[in-house]
This record gives C-alpha cells, sequence and structure tokens, in this order.
C-alpha cells in the first residue's frame, strides 16, 4: 500500500508539474515576469496581504518583494491601501487587470486538461473528478484539525 | 462537459497546493531558503544544469541566480563542474546531501497524502493511481508529440 501513495505523490506532482507549465504559456503575451505573477497570485488568492506575509510564503528577501510589489502597482495589477484597524499597515490587493491575468491563465490550465481528458477512456474524468473531492475534502478536514486550539 | 474541467483543475490546483505545503514542513529542519530549495529541485530533476536555464524557469535575475548557487555551492547541495565538451560552460548538479533533501520533502509528500488517503473510501486512492496514471501518460504523449519537428 505504501507503493500506492509513493506512486501517488509521484503521479500528482508530474500532473501538476505539466499544468502548471502550460497555465504559463498563457504569460508570454503579458507584462509581467514569473516572480511577480507568483506575487499576484498569493495577493488575489488572499493567501498574502502584505509585504511580510509575502516574504514568509515566497522566501524571497523583504527588499525584493518591496520592489516587486512596487512594480505590480505601476504595472497596475495590484494596489496598496491602508488598513482599516492600524493605518501603518498597507493591504495588498489585486486589481481588475490583475485579477484578468490569474482568469486567463486558469481557463489556459483548463484548456490543457480539457485537451488530456478528452483523450481519456470515456468517465475517466468525471471519476477522477469525483476522486480528487473526496481528497480535496479530506485535505480541508485535516487544515480545520490542525487549526483546532491545542493541536 | 466544460465544467468538470474547470472543476478538475481547481481540484489539482487544490491538491498539489496542498501536498506542497505539507511538503515544505519538511524544510524547517535544514539549512536552506525556499527559493534556494526551487533551484536545488530544478538542477535535482534535470530541468535546468546551468544558470542561464535556471534564469530562464525562475525568471528571476541571472545575478540573483547565480548569488543563489554559489550559496547552495557553499552549503554543499550542488557543485559545479565543467562541460565535458564545452569546457567554457558550467553544469550544475545536486549533491549527496543535495538530494537526500528533495528526498527527505517527497517522503513528507508521501506521507502527507497516505495520512489523507488512508480515510478514503476503499478502493479510491488505487483507482485515483489508475486514473492519474492514464492522465500522465497522454500528458507525456502530447509532450513528444509537441517536440515532433514540424509541430
Amino acid at each position: 500500500m505504501k507503493d500506492t501513495f509513493a506512486e501517488l505523490e509521484s503521479l500528482l506532482r508530474n500532473v501538476s508539474y505539466w499544468i502548471k507549465k502550460r497555465g504559463r504559456d498563457a504569460l508570454s503575451s503579458v507584462n509581467i515576469t514569473l516572480p511577480q505573477f507568483q506575487v499576484l497570485q498569493l495577493v488575489y488568492f488572499g493567501e498574502a496581504l502584505n509585504i511580510k506575509q509575502l516574504t514568509r510564503l515566497t522566501g524571497l528577501a523583504a527588499s525584493t518583494i518591496s520592489e516587486m510589489v512596487d512594480r505590480l502597482v505601476e504595472l497596475g495589477y495590484i494596489t496598496k491601501t491602508q488598513n482599516a484597524v492600524d493605518r501603518r499597515q498597507v493591504v495588498l490587493k489585486s486589481t481588475r487587470q490583475g485579477s484578468a491575468i490569474i482568469r486567463r491563465v486558469i481557463r489556459q490550465r483548463v484548456r490543457s486538461i480539457q485537451s488530456i481528458a478528452r483523450d481519456m477512456e470515456p468517465g475517466s474524468a468525471g471519476y477522477l473528478a469525483v476522486v480528487l473531492r473526496e481528497f480535496v475534502e479530506l485535505c480541508n478536514r485535516a487544515e480545520r484539525l490542525a487549526k483546532l486550539p491545542g493541536s
């Protein structure tokens, strides 16, 4: 059974690497570098609201992140606003234009999956969705349990 | 049917994000930053053999990559050797110690998958492997076709 898990790890790593590469093809016509896109993505999905969180999540130096954020603001992809509670704090938000880039990449990812899945055995894509849904639900449950006080 | 693909994209993105985060927990006890780990990973899997390829794949500046590579060499995780054909070219390789870090992260990823999959319906994990294997084979075929001359 251990082998199934090791195989699942390898398969999921391969699938997501392939989809990620295809998605990034959509960036070639957009004025954004890959690290800038990664920062935009973290802001768009609400994973990072400020420089400090971006620094922690990317492992890049605060000065590098600051420069990247300023560039993304210049490009019109994100905005810096003051935190309503603590006005010294800056909150980052994806603009309509920034969100459009994320959606463009996701559309490209969906198209790539579609191009593969239509060649699968009948029913395979549907069943894959069913099993992955079960997997994601269990991941979310594990995440919630890990956040409980005392755990 | 379009909805199945959009859902698959979202599910696969969630699953791989969750596994990636769990895997990175294994880095907390290792002397390596996240961007350094990403470079090590590209070298380990043979995706990048030199600074130029690392620059292209990461989108980071050549100077940033050079510094990171030097640091990884200092830490004993990668080596720089001369290319046998063109001696001006440097070839990067993961050391035994560097490879151990990658394997440690992969083991952590496998354990995380195991912790989720053991709570799945009986047979689900095995079936997930079967369907993903089909998916990966089709991805590889698409990759090979894209590399054919004239395509």
